[in-house]
Parts: structure tokens; C-alpha cells; sequence
């Protein structure tokens, strides 16, 4: 296990430290645990509050998207283990400000589980909430199964999106109906050409040869469309988008936001090769970049590979994509 | 050689281009060369000009900090390959603009000779210019030989204080010194996991156990001080800041910014757990963090490890490592 760690049970607690003592002024503990992570500023008054959480492994996801036009705060379980509905619901109560809370988080099942349980909790105090569960990966259901797809590297345009309006004090309501609208028009797929090894466990989390990698595969291992053998990057870009723009669809003339996204082992370098390739394909159908992120966006510890996410915008998603947001992970100025 | 890219030929020249489609407002070519690449926004008459340049496989390093309050020009090579003198020469005639041009760039035997030769070429046109370089990785050379060092992820504090003095109108002379300054006050040192693959080579720079690790190797695989079974990360940053504090030396009640650079294969989780315990170690010395930066700054295209750097500052470094910068791949506003 090639890693820089101290015990492998120690790994999420410390790096949590490590990360609240490089960034005090933008993230602290509720209650002095480190599963319960919210934004250092002051609580603005009835602005909705966005509530996220999974496991660790995933950095910048989740707690890199607690911050200004954002969410508000995080729970944090061990490395890829859900966090308990308890703490979700001790943070919840510290960061609802009368407007109510929205949990946004990707779908898995330990996640459902517990922030059920947390809304349960939250509704027995009176604590307003909804929630919006991200399915951006195309790999991991059909087409007509939307909704029981997984959550990957999207979740980061719903953070965007919805914390934009929360700080725009939209309602309650209107949050999650931009969450869930963004939700709908995001779809993601990636690939994977090394897996990961969770400290505690020790072993990589699958195997794959040496000159092989699969396509579809989720940030946690599961198994993807099918593997093949290693092709260039731009088959590989036009396998993905391929079935990304068939998906939805996006049409000729639609505007978009793209993520090219690194999974934790890929160098910057591939990223931009891959969007040298996205931006070709694109421009041949007519489709325009609004906008575009390219670097390590959503994890998985140290595994090798990509994920591209493209966003079909309007006007209404527009204004919320270009909203200004800060963390000490991500910031938008421009 | 599992990597996700094209013809290994095409590998550096595709990078660049990716990198121009998707940063236009940022970065623009010469002559339609991807070796040479300018800032796009309009030259400032009568601002020092800051010249950078280097192999590619370094990303950010170089052209990432090509932008306001940081560098003004880049030439890149191939994969760990110095560009030409020739290229240097071309940009340094377009980012002049009657204050002159500092080469600034990490020491290397191929981009001494060549910036060496630029310099010439320069001259001869009546460009005036100076050089620094900067060598702050002690493994390289020990203390005493401090101008026999390689430069390494203290470039990143070079160009952001020289950048920040030409901002500021300093003359040549006078940026030049601040860059010097920089690089006098600067210390870094780092360890490797595994290798790195160059593309056109197809097989790993240096071969290393599965549990094993070398403490201060180079960025393009160089050999470091010794090689060691695999430690707890607590122990690698105290061995480091051990070297690194009495290497300048770092005294108590100074303070420092400080860098914990991830070498491209290391998840940002791991960079956390070395900030932890570097933040432990300094606190107990009595040496306050001004200004902290972790994240992948300076790399070796998906080799694991890490590595730290300080610079140690006074009024006159806080006010340069304080100044706004903007480039794609490093943004400071706050």
C-alpha cells in the first residue's frame, strides 16, 4: 500500500485536521467532530442552508463545496462510508437559519439511509427540508432510469447552481426546484485505468491489466459499461460524448458547461488533452462552451483516469453557473 | 505505459493546445508556435518582462503561471526537454516593452545553456536582460553549494514575488533582486513513491520497490539522499523540515510561507495529513505560517509524492507574496 498515511484508521479524522488548520477562516467543527464541517462565517438570516455529506476519499468532494454561493455545510464519513444521520442532524440545526435546510448529495445507498433519517429528525424539531439527490452518471442506469443513476463528478454543478440561488435568497423551494433542474440537465461519464487502495482495507479496490481500462466506471470502483483494452484519449473522448450528448439529448446550437474532470492519479496534462478533443467535438455540432472547469474536481483517492460532465444551460442556469462562490477549494471570480 | 493520450510524439505540442483552446483570454502563441506562448492581455509600457520556460510534464510548471502579477512569457520543450534558445529569443522580442526582460527559470543543464544563448541573442538587439535562477531543493547539493542546486517548486514563490515587483513598475535591477531575494530565502525538499512514465520514452524514469521510498529526489527522477522503506507521513515531513530548518536556517519567531506541493500522482487528502503535521512542527518552533499554498503546483506527470518548500519572509517579500495574481492555473485575490 503505496501511500503517505499515518495508521490507515487515522486517515479521514487527520486529514479533516490538516485541512480545518490550513483553512480556519473558512471552515470549522460543530460540536469538536470532525464528521460535522460548516462554513466559519456568520449564518446570513433567512438565506436557505445546503447540506452535503458522503464519505472521505473524494476531495475536493464534499467539503471543498462548503463555502460563499456554495453550501453551507458537511458531514464527513470515514473514507468511501456514509456519515450517521445524527451528525447530519447536529449540523443541520446549527446552520437552518428559519429558511429550512436542503440536503444535496449524490445517490448511494448508505446516503439515502441516513440523510432519510436526518430529514426525519430535522422535521420532528421543525426544521424545514427537502432534498435533491444527484444521478449524473449515465453509466450506472439506463436511459429511462434516471433517477436510480449514481452521483459522480455533476454534483459539483449542483453545489454551484443551487448555492448560487440560497444566496440569491431564493426559497426554499426554488432551491431545490434549480438543484433538481440542474440535476436533470447534467450528465457525466468516465474511465478508469488504475483503481484505488482504501487504507483501511489495504488492497486495491478492483483489478484491472495493465493494458486495459473500463469505461463507466464509478468514483468508488464499481463496474462500468465494459473494458477494453487502453485506446487513445481522443476514442476515448468520443466514446464518452458519444453517449453523453445522445443522453439527454443536447441538441445542435445549445449551450453548455463542461468538467473535465481527474480522478486523484491523472496528470493535468491528460485533462487538457481530453479537452482539446471535447472542444473539437463540440464546435463540430454547433454546441458552445459557456463556461469550463479542467482539473480534480471529484476523486477517488489515488485512482488514474477521467470523467467528463457537460451541464445544458439556459438562461435561468446561466445566471446561477456564473454566480461568483468561494472555497478554499473553489473559487469563481470572473 | 497506461496513460490516457494520443501518439507520444504529439503528447507535449496537444497539451498546449488544449490548454490555448480553453484559455484564450489568458494565453495566445507567437508565431503560431506552441513552443512560445505570451500572456494575451496588452503589454504594460515600460514593465519589466518576467520570462519563464522549461520542459513540459511540469503542469502547472510553467506556462501555469503565465498571467498578471506572475510571469509574462513561457517557452516550452518537449517532456522534460529544454526548449530552444532560438523560441526564447522570439518571445523575449514580443514581451519586451522598453524595461527589459528577466529570465527567470529553474537550474537545469539544458535551460542554463539555452536561456545562456537567448541572452546573447538578446543583447546583440539591444534587449536589455538579466537572469536569476532558482535553486531551492537542498537534497540536490549540499549547503554551502547553494548555487549548484536544481530548482524546484520554489519556482512558484519566485515567479509570484518577482511577477508581483514588475506589477509594481520596479525596474529590472530591482525586480531581478527581489526574484534573487526569493530564491535566497526559499528551501524545498521532497520525496518520491514512483516513478513517472515520459511518453516518447515509454518506460518509467527509475525503478523503486513497492515498499520503498526516496527522500529527495529530483522532479525529473533524479537521485535523492537515500532511499528508505515506505514511513508514516509524520515522520517524512519531520525528516524534511528537520533539513529544511537548519538549511537557510529558519530561526525561531520567523515567519514563513510555506508550499506542500503534490508531484501529480498523490491524492490532495495526503497533502493535508503533510500540512497537519508540518503545521505541529512549526508551531512548536515558534514559526507563524503567513501564507499557506497546497495543491499540485509543480509536478512529474503521475509520479506519487510530495514535496514542501519555505520561504522564509520579511515586509518586503510579504507585500510581493501578498499582491493579487491571476493566472488559469493560479489565482490569489485574498
Amino acid at each position: 500500500m503505496k501511500k503517505l498515511i499515518n495508521k490507515p484508521e487515522d486517515f479521514a479524522r487527520e486529514t479533516i485536521e490538516g485541512i480545518v488548520l490550513a483553512h480556519p477562516e473558512s471552515l470549522k467543527m460543530v460540536n469538536n467532530s470532525w464528521h460535522c464541517l460548516v462554513r466559519a462565517d456568520e449564518k446570513k438570516e433567512g438565506k436557505v442552508a445546503i447540506a452535503t455529506g458522503g464519505g472521505s476519499g473524494h476531495l475536493p468532494v464534499f467539503l471543498g463545496y462548503v463555502g460563499y454561493g456554495l453550501a453551507d455545510r458537511v458531514t464527513v464519513g470515514n473514507v468511501f462510508a456514509s456519515p450517521s444521520a445524527e451528525a447530519m442532524h447536529e449540523v443541520d440545526k446549527a446552520i437552518n437559519s428559519g429558511a429550512g435546510v436542503l440536503h444535496l448529495y449524490g445517490r448511494y445507498g448508505g446516503d439515502i439511509m441516513n440523510f432519510g433519517m436526518a430529514s426525519d429528525l430535522d422535521e420532528m424539531e421543525d426544521i424545514p427540508v427537502k432534498e435533491v439527490l444527484v444521478t449524473d452518471d449515465i453509466a450506472s442506469a439506463p436511459k429511462g432510469s434516471e433517477s436510480k443513476r449514481r452521483g459522480v463528478a455533476g454534483l459539483v454543478f449542483a453545489y454551484k447552481c443551487a448555492g448560487a440561488a440560497a444566496e440569491k435568497m431564493y426559497n426554499l423551494d426554488e432551491v431545490a426546484r434549480i438543484a433538481q433542474k440542474t440535476v436533470d440537465n447534467t450528465r457525466t461519464m468516465g474511465v478508469a485505468l488504475t483503481p484505488c487502495i482504501v487504507p483501511e482495507a489495504g488492497k486495491a479496490t478492483f483489478s484491472i491489466a495493465e493494458d486495459e481500462m473500463e469505461i463507466g466506471m464509478g468514483i468508488h470502483g464499481e463496474p462500468g459499461i465494459h473494458r477494453t483494452k487502453l485506446m487513445k484519449i481522443d476514442d476515448v473522448v468520443s466514446n464518452i460524448m458519444e453517449k453523453i450528448l445522445e443522453d439527454l439529448p443536447f441538441e445542435d446550437g445549445c449551450e453548455v458547461a463542461v468538467l473535465v474532470n481527474g480522478l486523484g492519479g491523472t496528470p493535468k496534462e491528460e485533462l487538457y488533452l481530453a479537452y482539446r478533443k471535447l472542444y473539437q467535438i463540440l464546435s463540430d455540432k454547433n454546441i458552445s462552451i459557456h463556461r469550463k472547469y479542467i482539473g480534480e474536481y471529484a476523486t477517488s483517492l489515488e485512482m488514474a483516469g477521467m470523467s467528463i460532465s457537460l451541464l445544458k444551460l439556459d438562461d435561468e442556469l446561466k445566471e446561477m453557473i456564473d454566480a461568483p462562490c468561494y472555497s478554499p477549494f473553489f473559487e469563481q471570480n470572473h
